[in-house]
């Protein structure tokens, strides 16, 4: 195992050649097509077995591609256990991220090559297997020039931090956001993203040991305020709002009373998405807070977004070609990984389920 | 004490001449302005008290008219009692909606002329008084020709309705919103809005020992299915929705497990307007709803919106020239309401805060 941090100077094109080069490296490197299938659900220690899969054939608009890394996330956890949002047909693979290089195309797809980099355009692809054959239009081309955990991890929440900055509402440089579980990866790209903006954020974490490193480290990311979540409740909130303006957008990934203080906190009209629930616990929002004070509740999911946007791939392209330009500047680095060998997978998944994650394990094919 | 109905047979002209008619006929009534004072925050039987009121002097952009009907609303109560969302500057007259009649008009006053029937365009005037003088501005002309308690309760509870049917969600007839508080003001006037459109409405009421009555009450207004909160919790809720499209607006005067239920049954990406908090519990919102249901929830007050709006009364004349349409076809009546001599005003004053009220206060000039 390897740790490697989001530093830009690792690119994939030092790991893997371009085209015909890349393929023909690929072939002599791998027995066959091998992924992490689950039959039914359960915890995935259990139901996960690493096994020959099958591949696709290739058809007019396939796309055979190896697959270089893919992280696990908690949604992927989820998934397998039978308690997301959306289910895949069993038997699946596991895995919604990652990123790979493209081997092979089939005789009409016009927008890919052999060496070309690509990530999954929707969810539920099963990413953690060594090649597969997708169809084209559920790939989305990357450039070669960014990091390996940067690729690997862009799809989900850098994409999720930069849709809730620009579509919600209108941030202009020197307005402030508050967000809560800011040490996550989605808000660890929600820092980076608005301090590129110009946009001030306050950033909510839990309580710990080692509490003045994460703030360091966020400042590091470009955090304006790191607090805690009791230093939220307290009265000296309102010296913090003599620096800076209240926040218009509150970015929510925790809920229970930390959604309800972060909204205390809204100015009038302001917006509280939320994006994810830690806490497992609901939202609880004044009544008062709603008519009088204007405030809006939303949620926001990546995967629906992406579904929603996938007729015209224009907004998609777009913002990843944004999200590159700020990790080439060295203004968007991927959160803290940690590189497993397929094969060591449990290790891997046990890792990631442990409380207070704060390297996220990245399987390597 | 008359008790008198939303019908639309009796109209303002016919208590009420025109223009200087109507001035010497009302001087000859009236022994000087008097209005029910406070000076200080507290329970209105305690606090209000009827005096002599002095007259503004008219000034080039006053309005001098005399109020005809004045209705106690529960945030009329509020806002005496100091906890409403805003608050008079004391001493101050109760009272924030009814109807009047223009006596006369500074010289620079274009858009009314003595005689004219007028409803507050904001909040806060201090509307229980026999006369009073307003800035041309923050008066609403409104047509003579509708009964006087839907003229004296137009401007808050269905301009509340009409706004909540307009502004969240595009409603196309055959689609449908789900109701709390149906029985209330706002809820009866959405009912009939609703019908008027064609918008299929499902409304939940607290059971009672009259509930047939209601029930039927409700449908005679258009109500397509009344049903209780219990009812709402119930599996059978899904028989409902093979009759009638799952609603993409919920309208919600309740807060509580009331407003969590409502919001169960919208549809995906549906809207909950939050206008009032009866039950005087927040709004829980389960995080799965946001996310992935895509739930959005927001507040309305009126107050607000009329304040957003007050540059230009555009949205707002149009607006009270559909709801006089729909009154003046018999589509919206007033809910059921009891005229009460000014000086009874402490009767009024009790009757209006006994809780499972259902006939509105109004007093009478």
């Amino acid at each position: 195992m390897a740790a490697v941090g989001g530093s830009p100077t690792r690119a994939l094109r030092f790991l893997f050649g371009y085209g015909l080069r890349a393929r023909s490296a690929v072939a002599a490197t791998l027995s066959g097509p091998r992924g992490l299938v689950y039959e039914q659900h359960g915890e995935p220690a259990q139901v996960l077995h690493l096994k020959d899969v099958a591949l696709a054939k290739l058809g007019d608009f396939g796309v055979h591609m190896k697959i270089i890394a893919a992280p696990i996330n908690p949604s992927d956890i989820n998934m397998i256990q039978g308690s997301y949002a959306i289910l895949a047909n069993l038997p699946a693979v596991g895995g919604n991220e990652g990123v790979g290089q493209v081997m092979d195309t089939g005789n009409s797809v016009t927008t890919l090559k052999p060496g070309d980099w690509v990530i999954p355009a929707d969810a539920g692809l099963g990413t953690w297997r060594t090649e597969a054959v997708f169809d084209e239009k559920i790939l989305l081309k990357i450039p070669p020039d960014i990091p390996l955990t940067c690729a690997a991890t862009l799809g989900v929440n850098p994409c999720t931090a930069y849709r809730m900055l620009c579509d919600f509402e209108t941030l202009d440089p020197g307005e402030s956001i508050i967000q809560n579980a800011a040490n996550s990866g989605v808000g660890q790209a929600v820092i980076q993203i608005a301090a590129a903006k110009g946009i001030k954020t306050i950033n909510v974490v839990r309580d710990r040991p080692n509490l003045q490193d994460l703030i360091d480290r966020l400042k590091s990311l470009g955090a304006d305020h790191v607090i805690t979540e009791e230093m939220l409740r307290k009265p000296e909130m309102k010296d913090l709002f003599k620096e800076i303006p209240k926040p218009s957008l509150a970015l929510n990934g925790v809920g229970g009373k930390s959604a309800t203080e972060l909204m205390r906190h809204l100015r009038q009209s302001g917006t509280m998405v939320t994006y994810g629930g830690m806490s497992k616990q609901p939202v609880t929002v004044p009544v008062s807070a709603l008519i009088f004070k204007d405030v809006k509740l939303c949620g926001f999911w990546m995967t629906q977004w992406k579904r929603a946007n996938a007729q015209s791939k224009d907004k998609l392209e777009t913002m990843i070609a944004d999200l590159c330009t700020l990790i080439r500047k060295g203004q968007l680095v991927a959160p803290a990984c940690q590189e497993v060998p397929l094969v060591d997978y449990q290790a891997a998944l046990k890792i990631s389920q442990e409380p207070y994650v704060s390297v996220k394990q990245i399987l390597r094919m």
